[in-house]
């Protein structure tokens, strides 16, 4: 469903995006950065981590002190490849970005570039920081802590974050490889995308407090927890949770900070933790290993040799991370983006209580 | 079930293995490392990737020259942290422990170090070459290409390979975090023990040619493909074979070999590409990013939160990854390593053929 008004224009969307996130105190050039990575998420078809977040989740919380606006980031370098950053409670977006680069900086000079960050908060659909290293000819790689929502294996309940992963690696011909997943079976957005829909979930989901499948959307609420990637452990969920604990090893331990697991603990209380986020980022050159050319044409070749297995009844194409997203994102910058009537109401709120104009449609 | 002579001594059975390989070209350096590597993932419980595979799997292969015994191992370096290695079909072990013990070396200097690997063969369990950062406080990564026999979501048997990753991190008081895991919901082993025990899979492990749920383990053989990890697309299972498709990329595309899907495309035939692997290893120094003592210190934490999360019921512990394997070694390096009857009796056969002497037991 799209509003009436028809399809939105990614610029004047990212433009409106900017000057509200300049109206809460956020400096120009960080809220311009912002909105864009806002919008790369909306143009990819990731509508659960764009602009339908723009209000309740990062001006919200900038208005409520919980993000800094203008944060003094600090980045500690004890080795020519790796950095710690602190991002001083400021906006996920400009620390996780301020830390990408970093990372690719190093890779630029060593081949391989990781920086570790503490004291962020939500930085939006992992992906967007991972595509980066891609027009530098890199790997890039990007992590991030989520909500404690996620089922350990043996445990009552909720208890490990929703940690997300994305790599990214270009090819030639061929759209780049894209991974981006949270380490849960389904990201929580699914849930309530099921519960607007109105739909039934399917059985690998989400458990409730006692264990049992959770499969009305309805009742997930605050005690439904959404079960790690492989679902039960004899289907191999352990290893969803073991990637959770990696992601946040990398994530919080290594900079410094405590476990979101630790927070919860700590809190009593999985709500007081939303919003506090720890990154990790990473980038390999691949220069460094072997000629950009030759990788690219190899990508071209898995994906082609991919393509080529035999379909099973229905399929017309086998698709590799990525490349739905690839394709929604041509579609989108030409024909612009399908904003649900919901998510422009919320815009146009947003615009009314900020005395700032919404103007979103093509001319 | 074990032999009825009892457990064997993990020394005198690291002393037969290398004696093995010794007797069919291994130079002895590389035969005892090997040896060493192959009873490590015994003494973890990993029964799967230790000696039952010295026969079928390694010895085999040198004999028939699909090892080779003394390969010319060349490694380039074109960044001060990274570098490519040429395994010349060495023995996995061999090459695989010298491409791990170059990421360390770089992480030593620069803060982080990652070696590609192209032109190797099996190298057995990937947690045991991770494992080797923990006592230079290092969280250490190894991934490895395995058999192409991944279900590909969309395509009709299998099209990707098993490939697997490791990570492993250095705790304080508590056991390391040793995530070691397959991007398949299980593992091949897995398929092979159910076989033997006689017993029925769970939906989820794997599907026949024609995408149906495979619970026969009789009937996996040449045709049966194994689900990616989260199973069916609705539960994920595109997120496992994009784990899959990361590991290749990191372990084959970069190091400047063809894909293992290209390879199956090329040869027509599963079993004409068993065998051969490319790997892919890296190591972070702890001290490049925060002082070893303060990670530690928040791992303990991490892992005391997850152990103190209300249990199901009938559950006694809440296990982290890596901690059952870390017990079992303590339990086997003290009780000896109970070896399955047709192990010994295979180990017993390999040494007539040698003509060397096997004494496994403690005397």
């Amino acid at each position: 469903m799209t509003d009436n008004r028809g399809n939105v224009d990614a610029n004047k969307l990212t433009a409106f995006a900017a000057k509200a996130l300049q109206t809460v105190g956020i400096p120009d050039e960080d809220a311009r950065l912002t909105a864009q990575l806002l919008v790369a998420a909306d143009l990819r078809g990731i509508d659960s981590h764009g602009v339908t977040h723009l209000a309740s989740f990062y001006v919200k919380r900038i208005k409520n002190g919980m993000v800094n606006p203008q944060p003094k980031m600090t980045i500690t370098r004890l080795a020519p490849a790796t950095a710690v950053l602190d991002g001083d409670r400021g906006l996920g977006f400009v620390v996780g970005y301020r830390a990408m680069v970093e990372a690719m900086s190093k890779a630029e000079t060593e081949g391989a570039g990781f920086v570790t960050v503490r004291n962020s908060t939500h930085f939006g659909a992992a992906c967007v920081y991972a595509m980066l290293a891609l027009s530098r000819d890199m790997i890039g790689v990007a992590m991030t802590t989520g909500g404690v929502r996620m089922q350990v294996p043996g445990a009552k309940g909720y208890g490990a974050a929703i940690n997300v992963l994305s790599i990214a690696a270009p090819s030639g011909a061929e759209n780049p490889f894209v991974l981006d997943m949270a380490t849960t079976a389904v990201a929580g957005g699914q849930v309530d995308t099921a519960k607007k829909k109105g739909i039934i979930m399917p059985v690998g989901w989400a458990v409730d407090r006692d264990g049992n499948p959770l499969t009305d959307p309805n009742e997930f609420g605050e005690k439904g927890a959404l079960l790690p990637l492989g679902g039960a452990p004899d289907t191999g969920g352990y290893k969803g949770f073991g990637l959770s604990v990696a992601v946040e090893i990398l994530c919080s331990i290594l900079s410094g900070t405590i476990s979101r697991t630790e927070e919860l603990v700590r809190a009593q209380n999985e709500s007081a933790t939303r919003g506090r986020a720890n990154h990790f980022f990473g980038a390999l050159r691949i220069g460094s290993f072997i000629p950009p050319s030759d990788f690219k044409k190899s990508m071209d070749n898995m994906i082609t040799a991919f393509q080529g297995l035999p379909k099973a009844p229905g399929v017309d194409r086998i698709g590799v991370a990525g490349h739905r997203a690839q394709e929604t994102e041509r579609k989108r910058r030409k024909e612009g983006i399908p904003l649900h009537p919901t998510v422009v109401k919320a815009l146009e709120e947003l615009a009314s209580e900020l005395h700032i104009e919404c103007d979103l449609w093509p001319a």
